[in-house]
């Protein structure tokens, strides 16, 4: 068999994560990468895993990448807005390369960008390439997940679903954008100001849900709110008092006729556990049948997102050229031999 | 936009719904029935469904019913197993029209009838139409719904899932294919004899989960066991005395390397609350991560297996030709406008 050669743009922790998920399969071969950290340029991807040489390289530029050795598939993993990554999406797909992204608002760009989408989506296929976002959430569990539910539903009448976790393993970014240790005064002046931003992602995952089933969204509507501790929580980045917000609970309505009939739901706190919640993803259907739907814990944010991304691989290479989402694709699935 | 025009080949208790499912979605029509009982021949389905005249009318063959009016796919409910069931699918195909069956071994034809499922991928592609086996079970619950969480994993070391269920509600037939209201010396002799069969599908799902995800399975094993009742439980159809058999524990294991990799459990029983069990869906999927899913109570059975032979209606029309399973096919979904 011939295997695919995948190049990664972006070596975070997500990008590194789905390097060295690579690595372990059997039909997934590491091409190459492409970072702008300087430590990490000429090194061999081996030695920043930990793991031993590879052979394949860290490169400054994709041009230098691809002249370094040919790629089948770019896994680009280096933000988290449309605009912000479109012009390395454009040139990855001049390349002549598939994409898989993890920047949150790929997973359904036309709600946010649709003129971005559309030029992006005309290119893939005039060159004959596929481009998809994905991951963790959006990507999966609050979309991928609650479209194939309905799948066993007769009638829709409407869907809850709740994506429930534990920030207490990040870093101090996410402690800053979720707005875990600040005084309430300072949560709504870092809301108001575009700081603390809460969770990427609702209207694709919802436009992506809607569109999938039928509907047609009249508006959606979103709302971030402190998570005010009654306990004194800390991590190694941030300590939360009494009465000080240890996270933040941002939630989406999408209304169809006047009425809400898509409810997605992301609290996202240091140690929920204090406080007596139970992290988990939870999909609520009101229909024929209902749906009431809980994977507890969790599916972590950090595997997720790097298992969804490499994962797709496959589908993404045997699919139709263009812009698609998940809800185009066949069924997710651990893949590329015994793993 | 063109309606899709559905002819319904057998209306039973699962076909009758189906009919009543295509009458409430905007994008379907109801083209017409195929139906081998005599009072029902001649009839307007809608008086069948006490629903009021639809103008679609039950037919004796598929030659009469396309002779009163042209169809586009058919959903066939006839049978469970894929002998039984070709000749049907094999006129379909060859009239042209896209198939959907819930006959439960055509969900993954290829684990029963290798030589079958060959010739009617073959024929329909030849045909240039789709022939799907979906239903709640096999064909949503313990393949697609597994196969869909293993998205999210790096690894997968091993699988099990349940779906734990109340046969309450089922009539005789159902009673004397699981066994309930048997001493345990008759249940012992009715799977020695094959009249108590338990649940038809197991080989399909598990082949289904492990191709989709790189698995080759050496062997599937398979045990029916009484569920033997410590308390009185009745239904309109049966009486189980304490020390009678309630229900049927049927359980399948696939190994790979001589290792148990995939387990799946369907206890069916009347009045499980009676016994402290609770029903629902439950997968667990060991890997990286673990997955802890339940859906309780359970997607029920009639229902599941309605909505899903209606719902991939879109997904098939727009496949490609051939033989197809749900894993080949995008996210099943509620679909056809504001359902």
């Amino acid at each position: 068999m011939k295997r695919t050669r995948v190049l990664h743009w972006g070596l975070g922790a997500m990008g590194a994560g789905a390097a060295r998920m690579v690595l372990g399969k059997q039909g997934l071969e590491l091409a190459g990468a492409v970072c702008r950290t300087p430590s990490k340029l000429g090194k061999d991807i081996g030695d920043i895993l930990g793991v031993g040489k590879t052979g394949a390289q860290v490169s400054s530029s994709l041009a230098e990448a691809l002249g370094r050795g040919p790629a089948d598939i770019v896994i680009h993993a280096t933000g988290s807005f449309t605009r912000e990554v479109y012009g390395q999406l454009v040139e990855a797909v001049h390349a002549g390369l598939d994409v898989i992204t993890i920047a949150e608002e790929m997973a359904y760009p036309w709600v946010g960008e649709p003129e971005l989408a559309r030029s992006l989506d005309e290119l893939a296929k005039a060159k004959g390439v596929t481009v998809l976002g994905t991951g963790v959430n959006p990507g999966f569990v609050l979309d991928t997940l609650v479209i194939t539910l309905t799948g066993a539903c007769i009638r829709v009448d409407s869907i809850r679903a709740a994506r429930v976790n534990d920030l207490s393993p990040f870093g101090p970014t996410v402690m800053r954008t979720q707005g875990v240790g600040t005084t309430l005064e300072e949560f709504q002046a870092g809301v108001a100001a575009g700081n603390i931003v809460g969770h990427v992602g609702f209207p694709e995952s919802m436009t992506m849900i809607a569109k999938a089933i039928g509907w047609e969204l009249d508006e959606i509507k979103q709302e971030k709110q402190p998570i005010v501790s009654k306990v004194y929580r800390e991590t190694p980045h941030v300590k939360v008092q009494p009465g000080m917000v240890a996270g933040c609970n941002h939630t989406a309505w999408g209304y169809m006729d006047g009425r809400v009939v898509i409810t997605l739901e992301h609290p996202q706190q240091i140690h929920p556990g204090l406080a007596g919640v139970e992290t988990g993803d939870y999909i609520w259907i009101t229909g024929e049948p209902n749906i009431n739907v809980a994977n507890k814990p969790e599916v972590p944010g950090g595997i997720g997102t790097i298992a969804t991304s490499v994962n797709m691989i496959p589908l993404v290479r045997a699919a139709a050229p263009g812009l698609l989402t998940m809800a185009d694709l066949p069924l997710p699935r651990a893949t590329m031999g015994r793993s």
